[in-house]
């Protein structure tokens, strides 16, 4: 960064993707507040500067994973609203380390990565096999907070606690979709052939004609970039050709059975308070100087909820996989 | 591929995937042709391998990149439609052999890749170091095929010529898309400010937010993976922090440049046929025994305009960075 060339790279691409990031959140600008009291519309950095402790949720450690690779942690957040079975059933796969010595089996580009036991030889104690598939469920008595823009996809789309989901009102049905980072449970053609011992993770553009046919479970919150870099399988849909190229899990863990001093403790934005509405305006009508034409709108996927430290609040603020 | 466990992964994924990667497609099957003579609603993968070769366009030599990194060459079709100046200036750039040497310096997870001159020396012969945005065009005599779906941030979404396009009936406006694969001029906070000394190629859900603010000129059609599995950067927006890190780029030449026998020869599907009409319908609602519900729409940026080696034809089809 020493230089004209590097420099003009760096103001133009940091403006470029504040929000996107939340990287290098500014301090909270005292031009964000006109001086009559108007609120100017703010990008979206600054509204996680400003946000209140009120704003954000920790992570449930009896329903967040940490999946143990040589390269570090990738921290689950498992959703039991939409797939309660599922999650019990992932729950109790870890805690009789089932996953422990599987592999990444598969990472085809633009779609999914996904781990499951190459040999097909683990047994598994007392967790189920299979179970019946959670693609979705009843949107009564669900929290959800849609977005006011059209999807191609569902009705209404917009976020049910921290995931983002579906709902059809005419129907009263809701589901989470395909966003990246999600994470799902692999099943044969049968639909109630999953069940979580093979899971994938969504590390390419929404593959959104998933939805509703497969049970999602979770969102990746931190360390999806030791899952989306990970080198392409050169086989049909990705899969590794050879053994070695595969990457092993050294172990799956529900955060509740780790000594606390080695979790990670994360926090995430609450999606029912004002100040998510104001992140969700900043990123339909992108304020940053950078930004000519504001969209005007959003897709579900590019509202990654924003993730951060516990311990550090909003000095380091990160959003999640984004 | 010798048990149970591989199989039944492996027999769930084949479906799940067919036509995203087109990777594997099946012969022709004599069940996509009722009895009576009316088709049947058929695959993506069957689409592709009953199409005729006039369904299919090659790649112009011309108005082709080939980017040679250490792992082998990545395929940009350019677009002179939308973005003719830039175009040429980029054409002009590499002629001249201004990227020779440079590296990709930022690989931000979800989002972009990003190649410059990271020690701001390089010089200028012939070309421009800036041009006038091109970020949209009138859309009078423009090809252009649209999709029938609702998209979330524009009008009319759909193909002009293989190309990701939107189109504004209202203003007779039109641009090119941030899909997934797509290449567009890096530029600072002036709009004037690009012009292709810096390319970005889009590696993560499609950032439609950017669409009509920075000037997109074609697409990665082959060797995506070359770039999408970099390694993230670990500095703000991606952007490596040691010089090691980065990748070095070879060089960037027009394929009309290289000699025939070095060249890819490629080609893509016309998007103004039936077939390809039959190709978008197998997506917007997917046929393969493993999808349960149909999602009966799709999003422009979950198309992918298949593309194949023009030698091997429908023997070997590919959908390009899918």
């Amino acid at each position: 960064m020493r230089n004209f060339g590097v420099l003009l790279i760096a103001a133009g691409l940091l403006s470029f993707a504040h929000g996107v990031t939340g990287a290098a959140p500014p301090a909270t600008s005292p031009g964000s507040q006109a001086a009559d009291g108007l609120r100017k519309p703010v990008a979206a950095a600054e509204v996680i500067a400003a946000s209140a402790p009120s704003d954000w949720m920790p992570l449930d450690p009896q329903n967040t994973l940490y999946v143990e690779l040589r390269g570090g942690r990738v921290v689950i957040a498992l959703d039991p609203l939409f797939a309660p079975h599922h999650v019990a059933n992932v729950e109790a796969l870890a805690r009789e380390h089932y996953y422990d010595g599987l592999a990444i089996v598969r990472s085809q580009d633009n779609y999914v990565v996904q781990w499951a036991d190459p040999e097909g030889k683990r047994t598994i104690k007392h967790a189920q096999h299979t179970l019946p598939a959670e693609f979705e469920r009843t949107s009564r008595g669900l929290p959800f907070k849609p977005l006011p823009d059209p999807d191609t996809y569902a009705p209404e789309v917009g976020f049910s606690d921290t995931f983002p989901a579906a709902v059809d009102p005419k129907f009263g049905r809701a589901w989470l979709v395909h966003c990246y980072g999600m994470v799902g449970a692999g099943r044969d053609n049968d639909v109630d052939s999953g069940g979580g011992t093979e899971l994938y993770v969504v590390t390419g553009h929404a593959p959104r004609h998933l939805d509703r046919n497969v049970t999602l479970l979770g969102r990746v919150v931190q360390g999806i970039e030791l899952l989306s870099a990970l080198p392409r399988g050169t086989g049909t849909l990705g899969f590794y050709e050879k053994p070695e190229q595969r990457t092993p899990i050294r172990s799956v863990r529900v955060a509740a059975d780790v000594p606390e001093s080695e979790r990670t403790e994360l926090e995430v934005m609450r999606t029912d308070t004002a100040t998510f509405a104001a992140y969700v305006e900043a990123r339909r009508n992108r304020r940053e100087e950078w930004f000519k034409v504001p969209a005007g709108h959003v897709d579900v996927c590019n509202v990654p909820v924003p993730v951060r430290p516990r311990t550090e609040g909003a000095q380091k603020t990160r959003a999640s996989h984004q």
